[in-house]
């Protein structure tokens, strides 16, 4: 099985070796194959690509995104053009994002990075091994990507 | 028949069980499939393979939305998407949305996913019976669904 | 020739029921098929399936949108579908919308809706029976629906 | 050949007829085929319809944009659409508008719609006459519609 | 190989000019077809035509966007239908965009242009060179266009 990785050169955290170390040690059997690109516009068609010319069964994109009103309008298209890749290729793209708006202090902001990109590859990797079903433990109970799990609401 | 329920474990309330039981109970006959995603932006995708590549006639999705812009773009564009898979697929996806901004109370917004999920399970069960007619008895009635429905206005 | 009219079930005046009974009057000889759906977001895969499966010729679609802005956000998507299905099948759907911000006061809401459909229903009829020649008459005269015409800006 | 132009009864000014006269003025042997719709939501299925039910080359859309938020969504929408239409016929639509927030002023709007639909119109005159080429001595000129040009920034 | 490039008569600088210098110096083989449009919105269809009538293996498309929020519209719009042409084509389209909010000196916005045209033509000839293998050395790395780069966050 191969998987796809894009990152950017736009990122201020290496998430893309992240992401390779966390899918290695969760699907061992699987080619890893990686492209980076400028920014958040560019990762759509690598992951096409990825999944279309490289016969990845599945992407994870690794956005960074800056603090203006174009930066969270360029989020908005590119995350929109990742779910038409999706719904065109129907296989998962799990289309992570670090916006620099999340944190002040920039060790914040990077351990944000860090723990979000490895939860998400985690869960990519489960998606990947067990489908539809894999999560299902998980559902409805409050699980963050970036920050700790709040938890379900209690009644 | 099959139908298809797609939950995340973002959501800090367990919808996929409260749509599932009412489904059940409204369309006993009916396969019920479920789908767990990490997020919003995940379940168009999933929603697209049910109908395709499980065979189900119609979806409900049940997604939960934080308070942040980048919250509110990431629900426009997983709406976006469900729209373009139903257009598609010429098939229902209800498209449920709990957003963390209908209520500061944590009790009152889990009241809201309970009755929004319950009815909206039940809008799609009549779709699926009835067609487009099973709710004409209801046009410009004025429903809600996490509140109180709250009538026509009168002339 | 036949013509679809989608509406709500979250509507708060029975808007159906006057484009029915407004189409009946300007097109005597067209077979009206309606589709109640619970809210906007439901309505393009019903205008799609009105055109598609059911042979209607054009729709007109009546949606009442909260003041929230997760409800214009809602209002953009499904906007923006009803465009697709246009794009498409080549065909006309007149996309209605009243939006709860445009009066505080309920008699002038209704009153609202009131106008907008009838005027709207006309139009379409216009394009159903005229083509895009119907409405030239009155091309830059600012009409409105709603409200009363603004007329044209003088020189 | 044959050239579109889309105009609306929302329309404050009569941009259909500035059009057509400054068409007729730069392409003197193409036939001008006209379509009126209501609102600028109803403009991309008339693009599409003059371009493919009619066999023109290229199409000019002429909106009239209102004050509020809606209005703005609704901009979006349609603008989005005709880009849809574009990319699916590969043919230009040059997609002009005029905002009621340009101006307070109804004789300087006026004279904005004026000023606009002109020289956008022949804009798209040399497109066709010229492909992109034509415009080329204009390139990073700071060339403007409805305004006078601001020309480059110097060094 | 074939590189397109589209500038409009809207820019207030001359970016047309730079990304051709740039990608002659990047890509010496390379011919380069350049187009010329209005403005923004006229882009992305000029984009595909030179990825599908005129055989351009990658494109780079150069925009300025005004200070309004009518702007940032177009401008979500104009982004997100160069991203369904990459998704059509699967090929790359850096889409590059100047925002007159950027800077209100108009010496340092003519900067900002010069230095992110520059910038992301060579990220552009580095792709085609050495496909999603070319940037991987900067992942992560905080580069910008337009500015200084940022780097990556210490940790």
């Amino acid at each position: 099985m191969k998987v796809g990785i894009v990152d950017t050169t736009f990122s201020r955290v290496d998430m893309g070796r992240i992401a390779e170390k966390t899918l290695r040690d969760e699907l061992p059997n699987a080619v890893i194959i990686r492209y980076t690109v400028p920014g958040i516009k560019d990762i759509p068609v690598a992951a096409k690509k990825l999944l279309e010319e490289k016969g990845c069964e599945a992407v994870i994109t690794l956005g960074w995104v800056g603090k203006t009103i174009t930066d969270k309008i360029s989020y908005g298209v590119a995350s929109m053009a990742l779910q038409l890749v999706q719904i065109l290729t129907n296989k998962h793209i799990v289309d992570v994002t670090v916006h620099e708006d999340e944190a002040d202090n920039p060790s914040v902001l990077r351990d944000i990075a860090i723990d979000r990109v490895t939860k998400h590859s985690k869960n990519l990797a489960l998606l990947l091994r067990k489908g539809g079903e894999g999560l299902r433990p998980y559902a409805g109970k409050g699980l963050r990507q970036g920050h700790k799990d709040v938890g379900p609401l209690e009644s």
